[in-house]
């Protein structure tokens, strides 16, 4: 994964940032908490993640989420991978998933879980067995300076069998309930958390929370009390934590979390979208309970909350009607498609910042000032968050770890301080499985408001207006050739850069890179 | 408490028991654990707790407490207090309610919660402090002999402010959600486990379990996961344990336990016996919970259970039409009244006897053997469950300490041993607060299948035939005054030899002893 020669790029894309005072000095070590949703799509949630308010944010409840936002920052173009592995390796290691070739997601070590076109397979030599002890890991450098670390929920980095399915093998003190499945058998504890009710695999067995089989406890809320209890143990000993909470919800499958779905059945939405709407709120509860605890440990006031999604809502799987009525495909309006696409639907996602309890002198403190119910148009990626949280706790970056991030602290005081135009890479090599519009293999760039898409089988270049067209309806590739020249050459540079992997072609066995428009 | 006096009676009762060789070398300490549930009606499970099935046992659903009386013992004619702080101190101490003193319920050390009659009001110096660190109890002779010792429920011995409120200061090493109130403020999480959310008192606020506030888990819940985590911190330590499970529920309020009620519900059960079969089927659950982690961690083999309920069911206030369709006060069906009534349905409650799992050799191991599937008639009172455990685990009675229970162990084999002519006393010289028939200060004593009521105001004998007259509904007081002669005799002449204080009259503030049938 490392190539020094990328160190001085990396590097400097890390230094001239912002001049905001951060302390780091020992008694100023911040408590860190990563709220992760798992496939939380773009609206999920009852505060406008945009800079327009959505029917799907009247639908959804989320009062701790608001309650975040009111007090933080949030960022209507922030960007996840668009599948999950990629994402949660990008904020363990702050590369772009061009760089860590963790492109696709992870699970049994020997068998590649990507379909293939009738020309293209997955690249050879992608990480399928994922993230491993030896690579260099976000809660390892916080572990090395003085951090007790907390892995609650999905983990899903190393597959199964590997040292790496094990979160403690990745610089995590404590696990909860995190291997090498990407869902959970079942959200229900009277299923034990296992699929073997409905005569599931048990590869889907949630381990480690034995104690709440049988019981009616929602896993939302059983990951939760343990995490808190971690919490504690962090605090007992004086030690500042890094909480990466990682919820399983609200991943399939989608199942009622009691009583919120109550309410929605009662106003008449459907079924699914009833249980959809319960798991959100049942996360949201989550968030409660761990901004409460912080406050009656006393500790919220020096702890920095990161809410956000690790891909699109999913949306293949219509799982109902929407709030909109409008069926299939629509859970992430007004973006495109959804969970596993090139389209917006699938990357974009719902991303909050703030202090676990807003203090008015974090600012005479000299800690890190944080506007209230502000949002940001800047655009922001999951591997942003490595650098950020390095630089808010004062961990050490090793001189040979290329990261691909960026500090976002300026961002938390102003829209200023990032550059707009810095390009943002989406590498997905891979066949995910759907069929449709914007599930092949492909390579996307923004650059500035513009995205250019390219999918390798068919080869196709597709180029959108974010600015004037967030549906991505109108490809522009035909109508504006230089500009796309100019995207594609960006792309390119940036992918080489990276050392990005190929897909295959099946019949030679071949890396077949992208092809440049025009040269078709 | 203590009265030197009784020792060599006490003694006596204690010794001649059995000879079921019971190992007690260090090696052979079995794990015990007390399941107590609260205002359980004696037909409130769906194993038939008396010689027929009733359509009680139609109605509920407790998988757990079947299985555990399939390789158990049921009694048919077990006994408790009429309410349970008496109840819960007999079984700490070993003692009937007379000698210890603690005749009703405690909560606040300067307030007698009792009412009082047109003359008469409660004993004076009862121990409305109840119980408290230097009284000999069950859980710190267990410490002694090396237990380690797990407080998780209800807990509802020392008043409010006084030491004896935390049950750690009563030999439990944890204590889990126990202090001095008789009732939870909510069952549900969302609640804070608090009366709060209607306005009620902070009395109420169940302790210690924070990091479940805010999230739908039921108390009944949250207190099983608490509990086997305390279980696994005396197996990982390799000692023995004493797990006094004593759930809240299924005490007032009666709150749906999610997703328990929707059966009911669906067949037609009104909504307050919906919800309270929720709450059976949600400690039948927690059983299920325990039993499941005892085997998981290989000691089921090894640990006692005992089940049971700390008085009848609550049938004052109706909690609505009963499965017989008959409403109130017919919730302890074929037994008369409920919880705090001097009938049956005040204080026969179910109870089981069993090993947690069966083990073929128990007998070749000379363990306690435990006859399978069998039902016992020979009446026991809670108080003999102290005897019986220091028996099991080879704990040592101080010499100074007079008891009244006997140990149980022959009656586990074969429905022998104890004579059915055991007196058995109740004393509850207090106005509970409900008014009607049987819920008037009294003093019954069962011998044989006679059953001797007095009530101290206005001043009446009563007398029932049990073997012919289950439902006390033919007063035998006139007809046989000869027999009732008798019996209170044996009543007060137990009365005077166990201390039991009198009820005082208001008017002059003088004890007022039992007056013998035909002195007024």
């Amino acid at each position: 994964m490392s190539r020094p020669v990328h160190v001085v790029l990396a590097v400097l894309a890390f230094l001239p940032i912002s001049t905001v005072a951060i302390a780091a000095d020992d008694a100023e070590k911040p408590n860190i908490v990563v709220f992760l949703v798992d496939d939380l799509g773009w609206q999920d949630v009852s505060v406008p993640m945009w800079t327009k308010r959505t029917p799907f944010n009247d639908h959804f409840r989320t009062p701790n989420v608001e309650r975040l936002a009111a007090t933080g920052v949030r960022f209507w173009q922030s960007y996840s991978c668009a599948v999950c592995s990629p994402t949660r390796t990008s904020l363990m290691t702050g590369q772009n998933a061009a760089r860590h070739h963790v492109t696709q997601w992870t699970r049994d070590p020997s068998r590649d879980p990507s379909g293939k076109t009738d020309r293209l397979e997955s690249p050879k030599g992608w990480r399928l067995e994922g993230l491993q002890p030896g690579d260099v890991t976000l809660p390892a450098l916080l572990q090395k300076r003085g951090y007790f670390t907390i892995h609650a929920g999905k983990a899903h980095w190393g597959a199964a069998g590997t040292p790496g399915s094990d979160p403690r093998q990745l610089g995590f003190d404590v696990n909860i309930a995190g291997h090498e499945a990407g869902g959970p058998g079942s959200y229900h504890g009277q299923h034990d958390y296992s699929a073997q009710w409905r005569n599931g695999s048990s590869v889907w067995d949630v381990p480690g929370l034995e104690h709440y089989h049988g019981l009616p406890v929602h896993l939302t809320d059983a990951t939760t009390v343990e995490a808190l209890r971690a919490v504690d143990r962090a605090l007992d000993d004086e030690k500042p934590f890094y909480l990466y909470l990682a919820h399983y919800a609200v991943h399939a499958p989608i199942e009622e979390h009691r009583p919120y779905a109550d309410r929605y059945r009662e106003s008449g939405v459907d079924e699914p979208e009833s249980r959809y709407a319960s798991m959100v709120e049942g996360f949201d509860a989550s968030l409660g309970a761990v901004l409460r605890h912080l406050e009656r440990r006393g500790v919220a006031e020096s702890t920095l909350v990161v809410f956000t999604s690790d891909n699109g809502g999913l949306s293949v799987h219509s799982r109902g009607q929407t709030p909109r009525g409008t069926g299939k495909n629509t859970h992430n309006w007004p973006l495109r498609e959804g969970k596993g696409s090139a389209y917006e639907g699938g990357t974009r996602v719902p991303t909050v910042i703030s202090w676990a309890k807003r203090q008015d002198d974090h600012l005479a403190q000299q800690r890190l000032p944080i506007e209230a119910d502000a949002v940001r148009e800047t655009p922001i990626i999951v591997e942003d968050l490595f650098p950020t949280i390095l630089r808010w706790t004062g961990a050490e970056l090793p001189a040979d770890h290329p990261i691909d991030g960026v500090d976002l602290s300026p961002l938390l005081t102003s829209d200023e301080g990032i550059s707009r135009e810095r390009p943002l890479l989406f590498h997905y090599p891979h066949v995910w499985g759907p069929k449709g519009k914007g599930y092949q293999p492909h390579t996307s760039l923004r650059l500035g408001d513009w995205k250019a898409i390219y999918f390798y089988e068919p080869r196709r270049w597709e180029l959108y207006d974010l600015a004037s067209d967030l549906s991505e309806e109108h490809d522009l590739s035909s109508e504006e050739p230089e500009r796309l020249a100019m995207l594609s050459a960006r792309m390119l540079e940036l992918l080489k850069a990276r050392g990005a992997q190929w897909p295959t072609v099946t019949a030679n066995g071949e890396a077949e890179p992208i092809q440049r428009p025009g040269t078709d």
